[in-house]
């Protein structure tokens, strides 16, 4: 063990080094991070004991060779005995045993967050005088006094102010129940951000970020450990339930990876292969989605589309199977008390005209250009919380922006009411019977014929509708800005809700403006052939949807799989035209005016080590400028064949994780890499076993030993060590065919050759470095071990 | 051009030789194809004027560098004057126009082939007076003397048996009618094979298999030609109107490829660069089954899950885009006469209980292995039209079969209607006003009290109700074994409506028999507690739906995919659960008893070269097994970068298509690679111009001319047309990461080198012989060039 120790004590001078103590501490100094429980486990820990692991990179193709390996072992034994038999057949069905104990676990817990949050976010409002477990929907089922009309308020229901002054009428009541609301609020935020900053710090925000650079081929140690999952799923209800402008479906996806990542020990070939947890990963973002919105397709396209990295067909099927896994799970649950999946459920199906698409693109624009100001606004302000003493004091701020938020949201009830309902509400078609203020229309007159009896029909604003659209439109401005300041605090935040919001307000705008432009003018050229008075030619809860996928598209640029969501959401099939054109648009808008989504743009603020997938390399530079070593460098640290004595192959002055073995120094042709690792392990294993092995041994990676001479010790062959199959590409290799390579293989690094002698290495990392040098970024901010 | 000539006339004798009329021949006798209209352009085409290229595998790795410098060259450019910048944007630009152009020409195409088909169908069975142009149903629209009732029953609508015999009633009006029916069913048919065997032989078929192989970097010259295009639109209508049991959905893929083939000639970006023309194929192929089903989200997962190889995430939303346009296309045309895109609307949304998944999962098993043998029976079938006189007379063999499905179709009402009308009407729920014998069920009794007034109710099923059972019991059997002989036909013939009517059909027996079960049996332990009497607990509709699923899902392995289209199709989003879980069963039990989906059984029965994306390699040979040349064999030809004449650097003796250069013999060491294609105009070139160039010249490929020899004639300098990033692996390499590295980078050859020596070369087709090896299958019957 003394070689190990010396060898973390000498330090070297060049690039390659594995320095963990300084990984750790840049890692610290920039996200705030005290203490990261080690749970995650790293098959690159070089050594025993410390902190090592943070923004390892891992060898897709190597972990994929080695679970092809194992599988062939399994199958081969299997024709031996029963036992064998019956492990290999186990070991087939694992991967699907897995993804049901995902879509189960994960199912439950949204089931029980889900019941949970709504039970704190009533307790804002009043108690359940019958048993105080009981929110103010279950309630008042309980009570045989209500009525159809009035199933909102029943005498078992009481608000903060009926019992502590016994009345709810009157100022003072009003004040008392404004006050118990703030209250409660800063209550649930302040245990919140309490309990993140003192278990897991990483239960923080949505998680989406740091699961994508997971997905890519990254370790972050703890980051999907058993304390996070507890932690966020506790943190999450307080979090929703404050009233802060945040949603719980983001960070759904990070709990749901949290339990794969935990299951995943469960099952030795997903327990010690980071390819295949990858997999696994990338299913469970799936399930997340899955079980946040009730939409199970939509889920598996997310996962596709927005989060995972390396997506095989494999993979495709074992989401859709955990992903309905926990569809049915929650439909057993059945949390929304209504036997659907469905959360947004719209009633209506009135055709659209052709017409409409116009305002339909408008609203795409408008969700376009709200996408690209809010990732502007949210990442200035996020960069300005890391860079002056905002970010030192993490509870004071989420104190605050709860405070404002509760005071500024209880006066208006459209932002009193928690996000979903607030969609809900706005995707709501108004019939006659609606008692809603949104549905405060004029009683239609009977001049109009064709409209008797059609009780969708367009009808002029009423007083009620007017005072909604002011509220609406207060609604839209505070929404618009509470989000930029409040996703990124330290408390588990989803950005979905609250961009559906702002985009369902907006939309919800748009629909009644147009419904009284048709109404008044259904005589123009616009209107005139489609839209006769009296007939339900406006459907403005569309326009609400059309809204809400278009922010959420411009905030995220999803598309196929945000038009999936939403009518998984709504069961609104019959506007797939108007929501991709909308979705379409939204993605055109935003990208014009800035490439990143908002989860790209965090990773960037973040310095996460992220090998883009979707944008070409189109700079012409060549794997020759890129690698390592740099003309200036010393040459690179390599071993030969054989004629290299134990003390030497150590390369005690060097810190590298692996070496390339070479036929001879003159030659420099390329035999093999071999991993630092397994050379320490060998050799040490070897002075263990082997007598007489010393420093002055040979080293030998050939497949014959050479004639020994008599006198020496005996030679330490290595050969069994050495990856006889290393990538390599040559000097002259376009960087964007190499960059390719890297994200397509996803290989952790590759050697580069020149007329078949070994020239340097290239890693990730310097690819990374390369890629922040050309778009003008500091390379030192990416994190890396 | 004397040199050309020369290289075509010698011979070589190893492996890797290019030898088109071999190529041309074996093709011709495998699949019958006597002439290929010579439309699709190769830039592989090593000869001119002569039919090379089948199946060459184009190199995605190059054409996407070429298209990358390209752009660069254009950005760059595009500082210098506002031509070339508006060169610029429209370069940009023109991936979206290209998409818009696909949209629109195959949403019109679509729809003109569902009007005409309409129409040819209707034919069979009589003719309007108004206008023979007129289909049954336009010809009744005009009627003001139809009802509602009998809206499919007009005096301008005539029988032909009316029409010649002046009755519709007694027994010679029906054989009048069903000769009729027979007379015109064959002449549709033999319209069709003669069309395509006469103009367009590549017309045949769904086009499915072709399209992937395409896809996955094969060229099929004029598989997407225009010829195609037109005889394949035109036979498609008349085979579908035939009243084969096949349907429209797969060859509008197809269809839809040829428009986007054929449109990629209009922008340089795409006419020249195979790899960025699959990114177009691919989007095409989603907008194919957008038109097909109107189901836009469903035809770009299709294109995903099932046809593509290779699926960024820019063709994602391309073909999105595409999608959505074609659908928008359709719907301004409005074939289907509803203003909705649904093509099999269903109106019911009762919930479904959980214990009916137990008849789900049993469907789904029905339709895995109705899909697995249906799979064999038909590649048996097919195999042995290939090798006896069968495939000799292939006119005759769709008559006896469009006169076979004519006789036995005509009698039973639910084989007379289309694939598409029968599985609308399967999919249908009984109100109690429904006048189809489906809904034949005894009145509701008074005794059920909770039922008065549930016009979905669960009643006992009546004379009628037996009557459409017996019948759809036959349908069954017959849809079933005739399908498997007219799939593989020489007319075009799609899948997805007969494997889904077989589904529907067996799904509606299942849920009658649940539905009567549950009636009678209302009080067992099953059904007590969900299913009161009265109550609509069961809908017989949702099975036929969830059966559809299954037996497609069964046939073409699709899950994601199907599962979008089936909701897209009926708008049936409640059932998203019944769906996943019938689609997943169908997957598991079809998989079991046999890998392959149909559309693999046939790219192998054919022996198209394409390496399966699905498949891990599970083999443990290494790179060095399959690399050539072999043991036995002579040395790899290779050219030496200095020291080599003209006259050997032509390599007369070889026939390869691209030569390693190496630094020299005796070292091995590999500098880069050339092109025989290159180097032949190159030389050709230098001959022209430059003066004094022999076969005794030398040709040098190094970066500084070496000091030349006075008396020489002058060195011919080449450096310019070697590849100097040729990918390299070594030779210990294992296979499957081997097989790895050519699916994800889209190689054509890859050089193996040991010790950094090269020793060999290794190509897609040695891969794909080895694979066909290790599979006992003959390697030689893949087409390769």
């Amino acid at each position: 063990m003394h070689l190990t120790a010396r060898l973390i004590d000498s330090r070297g001078e060049t690039g390659r080094q594995i320095d963990a103590n300084k990984a750790a501490s840049t890692l610290r100094k920039s996200t705030d991070i005290e203490a990261a429980s080690p749970t995650e486990g790293s098959s690159y820990m070089l050594t025993a004991g410390r902190p090592v692991g943070y923004f390892n990179t891992i060898d897709w193709v190597r972990e994929k060779s080695k679970d092809r390996d194992r599988h062939r072992e399994i199958t081969n034994k299997s024709k031996e005995s029963t036992v064998a038999l019956l492990h290999s057949v186990s070991d087939a069905f694992s991967g699907w045993l897995l993804m049901l104990l995902v879509g189960l676990m994960a199912g439950a817990l949204a089931g029980g967050i889900d019941i949970a949050a709504h039970w704190l976010t009533d307790l804002k409002e009043g108690l359940c005088l019958v048993g105080f477990w009981f929110n103010h929907e279950h309630c008042c089922w309980t009570s045989n006094e209500t009525t159809f009309q009035e199933r909102d308020r029943c005498p078992q229901w009481q608000s903060w102010a009926e019992l502590i002054t016994g009345t709810s009428e009157g100022a003072f009541a009003y004040i008392v129940n404004y006050l118990m609301y703030i209250v409660w609020a800063l209550l649930f935020a302040l245990l919140a951000v309490a309990l993140v900053r003192a278990f897991a710090p990483y239960a923080c925000g949505s998680g989406i970020p740091e699961i994508k650079t997971i997905l890519s081929g990254f370790i972050i140690r703890g980051y999907l450990g058993k304390w996070t999952l507890i932690i966020k799923t506790i943190t999450l209800v307080l979090a929703v339930s404050s009233g802060l402008s945040l949603g719980k479906e983001g960070p759904l996806v990070h709990v749901a990876c949290c339990c794969a990542n935990i299951l995943c020990h469960l099952f030795t070939k997903y327990r010690k292969n980071e390819a295949k947890r990858r997999e696994v990963l990338s299913a469970a973002a799936a399930v997340g989605v899955s079980v946040a919105f009730g939409a199970p397709i939509g889920g598996v396209l997310f996962s596709l589309e927005e989060v995972s990295y390396y997506f095989p067909l494999k993979t495709l099927w074992r989401s859709f199977f955990a992903a309905l896994v926990a569809a049915f799970t929650l439909h057993s649950i059945n949390p929304f008390g209504n036997s659907r999946l469905v959360l947004f459920y719209v009633e209506f199906h009135a055709p659209w005209h052709l017409v409409e698409l116009v305002p339909f693109i408008l609203l795409g624009i408008f969700g376009g250009l709200w996408g690209a100001l809010f990732i502007r606004a949210n990442i200035a302000w996020c960069r300005r919380r890391k860079s002056t003493r905002l970010g030192h004091y993490p509870v004071m701020e989420v104190l605050v922006v709860t405070a404002l938020t509760a005071v500024l949201a209880y006066p208006n009830s459209y932002t009193r009411m928690s996000g979903a309902e607030l969609i809900a509400e706005l995707f709501n078609d108004c019939s006659l019977l609606d008692s809603s203020q949104l549905c405060g229309y004029k009683p239609p007159t009977n001049t109009s014929k064709t409209g008797v009896g059609n009780s969708l029909a367009d009808r002029p604003a009423g007083e009620g509708l007017y005072t909604a659209l002011w509220q609406l439109a207060l609604a839209l401005v505070f929404k618009m800005m509470i989000t930029v300041i409040t996703f990124g605090m330290k408390v588990p935040s989803g950005l979905f809700i609250p961009s559906m919001a702002v985009g369902a307000i907006a939309g919800r705008l748009l629909g009644v403006g147009m419904e009284q432009l048709a109404y008044y003018n259904h005589d123009s050229f616009i209107f005139k052939g489609w839209c006769s008075p009296g007939a339900d030619c406006i459907t403005p809860g569309l326009y609400a949807m059309v809204g809400a996928a278009s922010c959420l598209g411009g905030v995220t640029r999803m598309t196929v799989s945000l038009v999936v969501i939403m009518f998984e959401l709504t069961g609104g099939l019959e506007y797939i035209v108007p929501l991709m054109a909308a979705t379409m648009t939204s993605k055109w808008v935003a990208d014009a005016l800035g490439r990143e989504g908002i989860y790209e743009a965090h990773i960037r603020l973040n310095g996460y080590p992220f090998l883009e997938p979707k944008e070409e390399f189109g700079h012409s530079s060549l794997t020759v400028d890129v690698m390592r070593p740099r003309r200036s460098d010393p040459a690179l640290a390599v071993l030969t064949q054989e004629g290299m004595t134990v003390g030497e192959a150590l390369v005690e002055s060097t810190r590298y994780s692996g070496f390339p073995v070479v036929v001879s120094q003159e030659s420099q042709r390329l035999v093999g890499f071999v991993l630092r690792r397994d050379l320490l392990i060998s050799i040490d294993n070897a002075r263990k076993r082997q007598e007489g092995v010393v420093s002055a041994s040979q080293v030998v990676f050939t497949e014959h030993a050479p004639a020994q001479a008599d006198d020496g010790p005996p030679p330490l062959r290595l050969r069994g060590i050495v990856d006889l199959s290393p990538f390599t590409v040559t000097d002259h290799t376009p960087m964007d065919i190499t960059v390719d390579i890297f994200r397509k293989l996803g290989l952790r690094q590759c050697l580069v050759t020149h007329n078949g002698r070994l020239l340097g290495i290239i890693t990730k990392k310097d690819i990374l470095k390369h890629m922040a040098q050309i778009a003008n970024r500091d390379p030192d901010s990416i994190l890396f071990n």
